[in-house]
C-alpha cells in the first residue's frame, strides 16, 4: 500500500477511533441524519458528517472534511498528490476568472511555457536552483532510452523563461514585457503532505515580468500584491496582512518580497497566502536581459524584473478558516451552489398530486432565483430525508439552505437557513428575488467581518519577551520590534519552540515549533525610534528596524 | 547545440538561402517593407516578412510563419517542445471559453488529475498502455534520491482517473458521470514535431463520461463531436468531414473513435481535427466500475465508458489553412486584436497641431470600434512607416487594417484592407460601429466558404483503383469502397506510396508517402449495394462495407 492511502486510511481510522471514544457525540450526530431507503442509496449506511472536531484535533478534522466535502481524493498511486474534485475546481476557477481579467487590464498577456527545464539550464542559476534542487523531479527515461540529458518538472518557470526574456526583449520600447501563466508545478516536498496547503504537485499563476526602472517594477509588485489581497478578501472571505518578508524568508534570488499573510484561528498559526516578488537585477544580470537606455545612448540597463504567484493553497486557507463541525462553509461569491431548495414536510399522507404540486412550485423558485442570478438548484432526490439533505448540504458548504414545504406554500413564504450562522426565519415568494441575492451577500461580508475580527484580535501587539510564548502557546501571531538580522530570526525560532504538545499534520501530538517571522507589515503598529526601539529578543540587543510579524506557521 | 534549435536554425539558415536564390522577389519584399527609424529599432533591419513560399516549400513557410508571426518559440533546452507565445494563446482560449460554456451547459463537471501515473498502475491495462509505452517519460528521480517506483508523465488519463471512477460510481445515480479536464500531456515522440501539430507536450481538454447504457454513451460521443465540428467551422474558420474511425485508427482500447477530419489545400494531406471515443465496457470491465442494474436488482452493470480530446493542434491546422505569403490570416472570431488603426498621409510637412490631432481622431475612431465590441487598436509607434506597419499586421494575421490620413478626415471616411482577400474600400466614420462589425462576420464566412470549397473540390469520390495515385499526387483525398479490413489497409498503405516527391517536416524533399485512412464519413457520398459493390483495392477482392475517406495525412 502507498504512503498517500496509508495516510489517509490511518487518518480516517483514528477519525473513526475518536468518534466511537465521543460515543454519545456520535450517536447525536447518527439521530440527526436519519437515513431514509438505506436500501437504495449504497452510501447511505455511513455517517456522512465529519466525525471529529475542529476544536479537538484540527488536522484530522481538516483531512476528513476536505475527503467528505469532495473537495479532494488522495491519489493513492503516489504520495503527496491530490486529485481536485469538481467543488475544488470550481473554487479556482472562480479565482481564476477574477484575476484574469484584472491583469488582463492592466495589459499582462498570457504564455504557456514547457513543463521540463534541463539540467543545463539549471546551471545557470545556481543560487536561485540551490533551493528548489532537493525537490526537483527527474526524467532520465522517455519509453526505455535514457535522455543524453535528464530534464526536471519546472518547480517555478525563472530558468525556463528567462533565456527567452533576453531574446524577446531588444528595446526599451519593449518595456514593460510582462507575461503570465497558468499551469502546474511540481515540488517533492519531503515534508509530510497536507492538501491544498502543501503538496507535491500544485496548480497556480506564475508571472514574470521586466521594467525599465526600480520604481516601476515596485508599482507592479505592490499593485499585484493587492489583487492578491482582493482574491482572498472579496472572494475567499479571507482577511490578510500584507507587508515584506525578512531576508531569511523572501524568495530565493528576489530583491524583495511581498506578501499576504493570513491567519488559521484553530491553531493560531500564520499562513502564507500569495507572494509578489521584487528580482531586481539579479536574474537580468545572469541571463544578460538589457536595453539600450533610452536617456544615454550606448549605456546598457539590465531590466528589472518581477515574478509573482497565487496557487491552490488558497482553497485550504479558506476551507481552514470557515470550515466547521458541520461541514465546509463557502463564501457564496465563490461557492458553485448558493442556495440549495429542499422539499420538506411530505409525509405517507401526502397525495402524488400535492407532491408533484410542490416539486412543480420548486422548480418556479429555482426559476426565480436563476433570473435573479442566485446559483441555486433543487435536491429532488427521493431516496434521501430532509434530515439527511440538511446533513449533506451542510457537509458540502452551500451558503443558504432553502426550505419549502405545504406549510410554506399557504404563506407565500420560502424558510431559510444560513449556513455561516445557523440562523433562520422565511422570505416572502414575492421578494426572492431582490432578498436572497441580497442575504447572500451579508452572508459574504459577515464571514469576512468574523474572520477579520478574529485575526485583529490574535494579532497580539508586544513589548515585553516573557508574553511571547505564552501568547504563541494561546494561538495568537505576535508583532514584535526586531533588528531584521537573519541569525536572530534563528535564534527566536529556537528560543519559541514549546513543550505545549498540539497535534501535527498527522493528527499525533507534538511539541510545538518555534515561531518564524510572517511578515514585516505595511500598516505599522507603531513607531520605531530609530536607535532607541530595542529588538525585542533579550539576547539580541540590536535596534529594533520595523514591527514584525511572527507566528508559529504553515 | 540540442536538436530543436538545430531544427530551428536550419530552417531558417534553408529559408535564407532560398531567399537569396529567388533575389528578385526578396528585393521587391524589400522594398514593400521601407524601414524608417532604423537607428531606433534594434530589429528593424530584418525583413519582417514570410521569406519562403507557402506553395514552393510548404513546411519550411509554416515553420518560418509561426515564429515570425510570434505563435512560438522553439524551445531550444530540449527538442520537441515549444513556447507557446500570447497570440497562440489567445485563440486556445477562445477555444477554451467555447467549448467549456456548452459542457457546463451538458452538465459536465472540471477536475484535475495528477500529472503522474505510477509503474504499477500501468500494469491493469496493457492493451491500452502498449499504444504509449515508448513514449512515456519516466520520472526516476526526485532530488537526488531514487524513486522507489517510477512514475510516468501522463500521456492521457485513463490509467490515472478510471480507477476513481470505480471508487466514485457505486449507483446507477451517480450516472451519467461526466468530467472534464484542461491540461498538459506529454508523448515523447521519436518523429520529427511540428510546432502545434505534432508536439511532445501539449495543451489539450480531456472529457472522461461513464453511462449506464451504449446508447446513452453513443448519443453524447456524437454531441461532443458536433461541439468539436463547431469549434473548427465557427471558431477557425475550417470545414472537417465528421466520420468514424477504421479499425486501424481507432483509439487503442475503444470501442469505436468518432473524429472530425480537415484538410491542408497546400500539400493535400488529411489531418485529424479532434477525436470522440466510444471505450464501451473496455475500461470498465478492467477497472471494475459497476452498479446494480435498476431494472433487474442483484444484476451488475459494467458502466459505459466515453473520453475525447481536443488539442493545441487545432491552431496548427488554422495557420496552415488560412496563412498565405504575407503571414497568418487569423478568422475574425478568434483574433486578439480584430482591427488595425494606422495613421497614415503624415509627410514632413504635416505640423505637430495636425498630428495631434489625427491621432486624438484615431482615438474615437478606436473608442468607437470597442464601444461596437470590436478588439481594435492603433498602432501609434513612431519609429515605423505605414508600409512596414501594414506589413507587420499583416503579419500577424489581423483581419483587417483601418487607414486614416487627413484626406480620409476630410471625407469622414476610413480606409479599409481586408487581410483575407486583400480588397479594399471605405467605410464612412458615422457607419463604422456597424459595418466594421459586419465586415468581420464576412471575413469570417468567406473563410470559411473558401476553404469549404476547397476541401469539397479535393475530396475526390472515386471508382477506379487507377485513379487514386494521380489524384493523391494532385493534393486529393480520396473517398473510395473499402472493405474496412485492417490487412487491405495496410496493403493500400503500400500500395500507394509514390516516387513524387515533395518537401518532409523538414523541408527537405523525400518520397511521398502512401494514404491511411482518415475516416468513414457519416455522410457517404453514395450508396454501397451488399455483396456487390468491391473494395476499390485490386487485391483485395472483399465486399465493400462503406465509402471511407483516404489520404497522406500528418
Amino acid at each position: 500500500m502507498e504512503e498517500a492511502q496509508a495516510q489517509s486510511k490511518n487518518a480516517l481510522k483514528k477519525a473513526e477511533k475518536q468518534a466511537k471514544m465521543a460515543a454519545a457525540k456520535a450517536e447525536k450526530a447518527a439521530k440527526t441524519l436519519p437515513v431514509v431507503g438505506a436500501k437504495k442509496a449504497n452510501d447511505s449506511k455511513e455517517i456522512i458528517g465529519i466525525t471529529v472536531s475542529k476544536a479537538e484535533n484540527f488536522p484530522l478534522w481538516y483531512q476528513e472534511l476536505v475527503l467528505k466535502a469532495e473537495l479532494v481524493e488522495y491519489y493513492s498511486e503516489i504520495s503527496g498528490f491530490y486529485i481536485l474534485r469538481p467543488p475544488a475546481m470550481y473554487i479556482w476557477n472562480a479565482i481564476r476568472k477574477f484575476f484574469q481579467e484584472k491583469i488582463e487590464d492592466m495589459g499582462i498577456e498570457e504564455t504557456n511555457f514547457p513543463m521540463f527545464l534541463s539540467s543545463r539550464s539549471l546551471e545557470k542559476e545556481k543560487e536561485h536552483v540551490e533551493g528548489f534542487a532537493p525537490e526537483l523531479a527527474w526524467v532520465t527515461k522517455a519509453g526505455d532510452k535514457d535522455l543524453e540529458v535528464p530534464v526536471a518538472v519546472r518547480p517555478t518557470s525563472e530558468a525556463v523563461m528567462y533565456p527567452y526574456y533576453r531574446k524577446w526583449i531588444r528595446s526599451h520600447r519593449d518595456l514593460p514585457f510582462r507575461l503570465n501563466q497558468w499551469n502546474n508545478v511540481v515540488r517533492w516536498e519531503a515534508k509530510q503532505t497536507t492538501p491544498f496547503i502543501r503538496t507535491r504537485e500544485f496548480l497556480w499563476q506564475e508571472g514574470h515580468t521586466a521594467h525599465l526602472t526600480e520604481e516601476l517594477a515596485a508599482k507592479e509588485v505592490l499593485e499585484i500584491l493587492d489583487l492578491y489581497a482582493a482574491v482572498y478578501n472579496e472572494l475567499l472571505a479571507v482577511p490578510v496582512v500584507r507587508g515584506k518578508k525578512t531576508e531569511n524568508e523572501k524568495f530565493a534570488g528576489a530583491l524583495w518580497t511581498s506578501t499576504c499573510e493570513s491567519y488559521i484561528p484553530a491553531n493560531g498559526r500564520g499562513i502564507q497566502g500569495a507572494t509578489s516578488h521584487a528580482l531586481g537585477q539579479n536574474f537580468s544580470k545572469m541571463f544578460d536581459i538589457s536595453v539600450e537606455d533610452p536617456e544615454k545612448k550606448q549605456d546598457k540597463i539590465h531590466v528589472w524584473q518581477n515574478s509573482w504567484g497565487l496557487s491552490t493553497r488558497a482553497i485550504g486557507v479558506m476551507v481552514m478558516l470557515h470550515g466547521d463541525d458541520k461541514g465546509l462553509v463557502i463564501p457564496p461569491r465563490i461557492s458553485k451552489l448558493q442556495a440549495i431548495l429542499i422539499p420538506v414536510g411530505l409525509t405517507a399522507k401526502t397525495t402524488p398530486e400535492e407532491r408533484t404540486k410542490l416539486l412543480t412550485q420548486l422548480d418556479e423558485l429555482k426559476a426565480t432565483l436563476k433570473k435573479a442570478k442566485v446559483r441555486a438548484d433543487v435536491d429532488t432526490r427521493d431516496n434521501y430525508s430532509p434530515g439527511y439533505k440538511f446533513a449533506d448540504w451542510e457537509l458540502k458548504g452551500v451558503p443558504l439552505r432553502l426550505e419549502f414545504g405545504p406549510k410554506d406554500a399557504a404563506q407565500s413564504v420560502v424558510s431559510y437557513a444560513r449556513r455561516d450562522t445557523g440562523a433562520k426565519g422565511t422570505i416572502p415568494i414575492a421578494d426572492l428575488a431582490t432578498q436572497v441575492p441580497e442575504l447572500l451577500e451579508t452572508i459574504q461580508k459577515d464571514m469576512y467581518n468574523k474572520a477579520d475580527e478574529s485575526f485583529k484580535s490574535h494579532r497580539l501587539v508586544l513589548r515585553e519577551w516573557e508574553k511571547v510564548v505564552p501568547a504563541l502557546d494561546s494561538r495568537n501571531v505576535v508583532l514584535i520590534p526586531f533588528c531584521e538580522e537573519p541569525s536572530c530570526e534563528e535564534r527566536i525560532k529556537d528560543l519559541t519552540k514549546s513543550d505545549e504538545q498540539e497535534p501535527g499534520p498527522d493528527g499525533q501530538k507534538q511539541p510545538t515549533m518555534g515561531m518564524k517571522s510572517l511578515c514585516i507589515p505595511f500598516d505599522q503598529p507603531d513607531i520605531i525610534i530609530a536607535n532607541e526601539t530595542k529588538c525585542l529578543n533579550p539576547e539580541c540587543g540590536r535596534f529594533a528596524k520595523s514591527w514584525t510579524m511572527f507566528g508559529r506557521s504553515y
